[in-house]
């Protein structure tokens, strides 16, 4: 595994890659990766001949009392699960690099970008669509991989896709959890063990919908989000950011449950944020 | 020459000569050729093997109560024109394919879009900034040109191509002018025969300029300014609607004149609207 710093580096391996007929396959990260990281790592392993992946805390998709600085950080030990995985080039850029002084192009997706977790977050997905753009045109990839667990964000680079037209597909890849169910997050090592043992209740709300829905004919969006409240209520340890019953293209709040349905759910555990998804397609 | 208006004939175009190891030079417009135009794509058929001109107007780069509907279109006539200057691929996207229903992402760059012209047409250069974004993604080139009577367009899109990473070279080439001088434009068409005698004046003000600053050592950004006020003032038809002293790569105002300095000057001659601008190698 090659890792490479220097941007100009990176785009001449990707010039080099494309000159050659290889298939680009590329993972973005923050780093900190955990199995979630890896399965689309492993994924973009066997659909592509060149598999890239960044490590990159990203600063301006943090807000200014976010936690951009303590966000974990071991890229010796990302660099080893990176290429155990089967990375062949790990792109590790310098925030000066990526943001030297007098930057200042920004991409935005209006409305989806400022909804859900970006009324929680202003200026995050503006920060996630521009650092997006960036690394896409880096590594020039045939095609990228996000993980399901950042629904919106999947959701949202989709469309910047096909409305900036970049000449890439995106894959989303099934979000990997715990065993007790607790969606893998590199915030996840932040909780203490009384926070660890209470956080799943996010999953339990999620897998109650899924039920009620799938398995009971509810269709009214009222009750589900009820359902999340009461459940997540059960766990003294967990507080209620947000619960949505959303179109899963258009991310409009849907009333009743028709069509392609996501319902992301988004609490604190202590000083702790973690989202979680479901996206359940339901039948006339 | 080809004539394309899917996109994804210009995207298969497009990696069709990638794959083949051609140089693809761009020339972006908005139709209604000028010499000004055909000089940019006769400088990308000396350095490119490729050569793809696009014809489109772009909504998003004109205000509600800009000239839109009325910009001259005669795409005939310009593929006829592009054709006889070089033009391998003549690229005519529909607006509806272009921007479809639900259209939400933007590129901006802060500060440089919103000054001069951007202070005078609110929204423009978001709209230049996405639009010729789109257009690189789906015609890949190599190296892109663009005019200097554009002089803030130039450099935002420089600026743009450089923060966003794109892999593609900038080139600006010379504003061509008629015999008097007048910066050749595709609005000039609407100039009555006495607004048409009267519109040099923005040109000559800017000689004067040139004049005073590099031969007879003027320095002072206000001195500059009035001399303009007052040689445009002198042609009762002609209207100032700014001037500005900025730094050629800022563009943030300069009281003395030092260093690279763009003079921008824009006027409106009955109900049209003319730019023009030098630049000024200032030495210590």
């Amino acid at each position: 595994m090659e890792i490479v710093t220097r941007p100009a580096s990176m785009t001449a391996l990707s010039r080099e890659f494309r000159a050659k007929g290889e298939r680009i396959g590329f993972v973005p990260t923050l780093g900190a990766l955990h199995e979630g990281h890896l399965s689309l790592i492993r994924r973009a392993r066997q659909c592509s001949t060149q598999v890239v992946a960044s490590l990159f805390v990203n600063p301006t998709q943090f807000g200014p009392l976010e936690d951009f600085q303590s966000y974990p950080r071991n890229p010796e030990r990302d660099a080893d699960l990176a290429r155990l995985a089967g990375t062949d080039v790990l792109y590790i850029p310098k925030v000066e690099d990526v943001y030297p002084a007098g930057y200042r192009t920004y991409v935005a997706v209006e409305g989806l970008g400022t909804v859900l977790e970006g009324a929680s977050r202003p200026g995050h997905f503006r920060g996630v669509a521009t650092i997006v753009t960036k690394l896409f045109n880096r590594v020039a990839p045939h095609v990228a991989f996000f993980g399901q667990k950042d629904a919106q964000q999947a959701i949202l680079i989709r469309k910047m896709v096909h409305d900036l037209e970049m000449d890439l597909e995106i894959e989303v890849c099934p979000t990997v959890r715990e065993e007790d169910g607790l969606a893998m997050s590199s915030r996840n090592v932040h909780l203490t063990p009384e926070e660890r043992r209470a956080a799943p209740i996010l999953c339990r709300a999620l897998r109650r919908v899924e039920s009620a829905v799938m398995k009971e004919g509810e269709r009214h969006a009222k009750c589900v989000l009820k359902l999340i409240q009461e459940t997540v209520a059960t766990e003294p340890l967990v507080f209620l950011d947000y619960a949505a019953v959303v179109d899963a293209e258009t991310l409009e709040p849907s009333d009743r449950l028709q069509g392609s349905i996501l319902v992301p759910v988004a609490v604190r555990v202590g000083t702790t944020r973690l989202i979680d998804n479901v996206i359940l397609k339901v039948e006339e």
